[in-house]
């Protein structure tokens, strides 16, 4: 249990925020991090995310997060301000570590780690001034610096159980004898259409059609390649998270249909 | 007086420039001073300044620069091309080194740095051919590379003084007896506004409440959780700067009032 | 012929793609590759190309890849799914390694490095499934951390012709006696007009003025800052990549004068 990498690797930093970069924020937190563990090798997964979107910074970090060498140390800040009593998490899977607020933030990345430790971050006072607005600035960057330099995460907090901690809950499709009933939770920048019905939720059988909303079908093919003989025509696939995903050849299926986040999607499958 | 870190920290560089991404000038820049400064490391503090917006480059950088480690080098491009026939500055601070045009974009960082001592580049005739477009790559990117080689300001241009340097003058509040009149500034991605007036400027005394441009109240409350009580309701806090900044919890303050820079905002203080 | 790089420049690496960052897939690229190549330094050149736009990531690689070090190796995926039989190319160039689709993406910069030797790169059963989505993780990051640890082109594919690939074409403009008629081929960031017509191509004659689709004169003046004597005046001036670029000073000449791609410019010569 926990990580075992080699220090040197235990200096690998990301960040994933909603502060853009033109306001200085993210320079900020970049360059306090460094000034207290100035070895740490900095990597920017997003600065772009939705103001306030933890949503979306949640996928975000679930993509990216585990593709990173073990023992990387995962800092996302996407905030609304919930005024929570706790103001931060650790959480330690066996790959990786997150840093960030008890929103549900980190919790999608959690589960892609294997099993997991958390942690509820106690202030430090003389780091922390509660009335500030920038709290990654002042209370997440030196967390992160004391975990670069080699803290333990219980040097910095305490230890609590998963059902504390906030989650974001992703509405599980419904099963049925020949198909499957599910939705589109969001779209990527290619206005893609991702769902939540995912391979793995499909025991081995195999998908045939997709009805989109009563509207339209999509033929399931494995690959945006295999949609280019039919332009206009939408096509299904497994994306490489696993769910079912809803495309146009080069084009933004999003704005041709006028699709909308939970518009439902029911995938036939074969006998 | 001057900067005394260890020569692995002199190679450590911020950009901060409003060329984008995607049309290639911020890599080539990038490459470029790596081609020179093989052995450098360049953090990107923002490329996504907007187009020719001096002030808000300024800012950007006077929230970041600071933050880095001691000895770091900031180049900062944002420059509509004013024809000066000043090619470029160095400002030597106790702390930083920042590079860039002579147009107010260093103005703001550099008072956060300590002492300074003011460089009036020389262009280098070999280096520079003053009818291309492009001053990041042709000018600033040689420069940068002989600071990070260990080249002195002294060894780059001559020493000039403060008054000759253009900078960016932030209106100052107007103080009285029970309330600071003071004005918006700027919105950040957030949609929060600041103002121009700070902390430090109260001298003491203590914000009980905000009244702006006479149509509506705000609260001054420490942090934004404490705003989570009343949505909709527009809150004032000190910012990690110092300065007074309005918001709603979780959306945007700008939007909602149709706030415009220049926007009056009074401060009551307390008795 | 080839790369002779010391093998630590070896390990570097640059980015371009139209991922953006906030579906976390380039952050899922670059982690992945660290993952298999932990030594490897990577630079963004870009992120925010258009979705799928081809051309415009091949200026941007074209305008950055040269500046960085020798033996960079830059990755680039920019690609509709053209469903090419052919996966992937990698082209050695005396001065740098490309890696992308064979789409058109690599072919301007690779004009840039001197002689190249093109490999069509051979699918690795293991490493890639056809039905995933997402190539530039599955195929393209495993190819370019056998790159960065060493591997030759050769070892990764097989050799083929230039004739073979697939490339951009910019249209030559019209010499004339008096004059070169061009048009506009693309705006930067800024809103700067590119056309194809290049210094190069005047063969030492000089530029007097320019007319822009019989609606505008734009004098030709060497550098931005001698626009700014008459605000509104549009200006003509050589780009840092030797093309003729139309400017306002300070203000986007696309907006102003309604300027679209394909837009005929004539560029008049002295005598």
């Amino acid at each position: 249990m926990g990580l075992k990498a080699p220090d040197d690797l235990r200096l690998r930093l990301t960040l994933t925020t909603d502060f853009g970069t033109a306001d200085g924020y993210a320079g900020a937190l970049k360059g306090r991090i460094l000034s207290m563990a100035p070895h740490a090798v900095i990597h920017d997964i997003s600065h772009e995310i939705a103001p306030q979107a933890v949503a979306q910074g949640a996928r975000c970090l679930r993509r990216a997060a585990p593709r990173f060498p073990k023992g990387t140390i995962h800092l996302a800040v996407v905030d609304p301000g919930v005024g929570s009593p706790r103001a931060g998490l650790i959480i330690e899977t066996e790959r990786f570590l997150l840093l960030g607020p008890d929103n549900g933030l980190l919790s999608l990345a959690a589960r892609e780690g294997g099993e997991s430790r958390i942690f509820a971050l106690e202030e430090s006072p003389p780091e922390r001034v509660r009335s500030e607005t920038f709290d990654g600035l002042t209370f997440f960057a030196p967390a992160a610096a004391r975990l670069l330099l080699g803290g333990r995460p219980e040097d910095l907090g305490s230890r609590i159980a998963e059902s504390e901690i906030e989650t974001i809950s992703i509405k599980a499709p419904q099963p049925g004898e020949a198909m499957v009933t599910g939705e589109i939770i969001f779209f990527d920048r290619f206005g893609n259409a991702i769902t939540n019905i995912t391979r793995a939720g499909l025991e081995g059988r195999e998908p045939e059609r997709v009805l989109l909303d009563g509207r339209e079908e999509a033929d399931f093919c494995g690959h945006y390649a295999n949609l280019a003989g039919e332009p206009g025509r939408p096509g299904a696939l497994w994306n490489s998270d696993g769910n079912l995903e809803l495309a146009l050849y080069s084009d933004s299926i999003s704005q041709k249909l006028k699709l909308r986040e939970g518009d439902k999607v029911k995938l036939e499958l074969k006998n």
